[in-house]
């Protein structure tokens, strides 16, 4: 496994790799502070592509001025030792200067997509991450891209983006991974207290009661929905909502009642901070007939 | 000569073209009428580059509600002509549907160079500048892209974007052809009657004046400048200034006076309508100690 820090450096290795061959090259960026969630990834872009990169960075441009930037969990020495584990090719580690060299004057914004959850939450966080996402699907060329559903919203901004500019990427979903009870991973668990631990499986719990109501139609309308998710982490002492969403997925839109749906998916999402901690989680609800 | 209509068979030609061939791909995107400045530009990709594709595409996104879009010159027949004469190989032609099949929901925006000159008379037309810009690069994938530096700051935006998201293709800026008489040469020439086109000469004539201007330091001052410009352009009848300006180049940030300027270049732009017609032009001027 090869750690690249410049841009400079990464294409020369890419240009190389792809030389005469037409095998896949597959790309996980992430923030670093690597889980179990970013080593799925990487073991899907594995079992997908010949060569696999992977990219550690965290993007200053995706964080509010109050946000946690600077307290972002890093860990570049174990990272590199997860990533080697789970056969990663290459590891592009950029610092903050590599990636934006001077004040940044181009913004990459997706609409419609980023008025909701996390977007209202976070004003500016969704255009941070199409910048940065666009300048490294530029620096890498990847075939196949592979985010995690944890962020579905993410995904939902990355997959508009890549489809309007036409860029030649593919991108692949995949499934959030949780601890044992539950929990969505989350570099951010690192910053729970024992009780806020405890506490935060309300996220988890809430959701799949929302599913279940879905799935049985005990449940129809988003309001009651919605009622239902905020009610069981109003459950937790410490959990304070930032927003509880159910929207049509992926068009992430509102609707009123599952009456009339068949074969549609929803998402039920959540954002809820435990002390200082933003925790997100979310889940896909089918509705059939 | 290929003519090719859809994304999909561009993309299918230019990975056959690069299968095992290090040879570079030159693009000249354009909006069509072509004119001898698109054939100095498919010239010079001709020289530097083994496969050169020309688009044609008169992008909406980038007219504004009163503007020309619907009666913009086209002329399919007489541009595959010229484009065959000049040795273009492909001719990507798009229509909108194919170019935005659904709503744009994904905008690249540049800031800074785009609040002066045709920015601030043009609201969002670099937007639409950038977006479509980007998506060509991302079906094309050229080496190479090739503009006239009639479109002055056309090239400065795109030469920001390109740096900013680190797109993988070099800007190649070429000259502005001119009529003999001096007038730049535009697609939108044809729109002028006799009488106009006659008192439209002011442009180049002003923009001269100016640059000697510079060159002899008889005038130091941006507003000097800017006035000899702008009554020079007066004494057409029929001109109507939208525009005058003299800023410094590339960054198009503006300046009080040439005095302290030690081997800098300025831009004097101006816009300028006659009648329905709205004509651009522009001079570099080097200033010398």
């Amino acid at each position: 496994m090869q750690v690249i820090r410049t841009i400079h450096d990464l294409r020369a290795q890419v240009r190389n790799f792809r030389r005469g061959s037409d095998a896949l090259v597959g790309f996980v960026p992430t923030m670093g502070f690597l889980h179990e969630g970013h080593m799925s990834l990487l073991k899907a872009a594995k079992e997908q592509c010949s060569l696999v990169i992977l990219s550690i960075f965290v993007n200053p441009l995706q964080f509010g001025p109050n946000e946690d930037f600077d307290r972002y969990p890093r860990n570049e020495k174990r990272d590199l030792e997860l990533a080697e584990a789970a056969g990663a090719d290459f590891v592009f580690m950029p610092d903050v200067k590599e990636m934006y060299p001077s004040e940044v004057r181009t913004t990459v914004s997706v609409t419609k997509l980023t008025d909701r959850l996390c977007g209202a939450s976070r004003p500016g966080h969704f255009d941070g991450v199409a910048t940065v996402v666009s300048k490294l699907f530029h620096i890498v060329q990847p075939d196949k891209a592979f985010f995690g559903l944890k962020d579905a919203q993410q995904v939902a901004v990355i997959t508009q983006m890549v489809q309007d500019l036409n860029i030649p990427v593919e991108i692949v979903p995949c499934p959030t991974l949780r601890e044992s009870d539950g929990l969505a991973m989350s570099s951010r668990n690192v910053y729970l207290q024992e009780e806020e631990r405890r506490q935060a499986l309300v996220l988890s719990q809430a959701l799949n009661k929302a599913k279940e109501a879905v799935l049985d139609r005990s449940i129809v309308t988003s309001e009651a929905l919605t009622a239902l998710i905020r009610n069981h982490i109003q459950t937790a002492p410490l959990a304070v909502i930032d927003y509880v969403e159910v929207l049509q997925f992926p068009s992430l839109q509102p609707f009123e009642s599952t009456h009339s749906m068949v074969n549609d998916s929803l998402i039920a999402a959540v954002a809820v901070k435990f002390g200082k901690t933003r925790l997100i989680d979310n889940l896909i609800l089918s509705v059939r007939k």
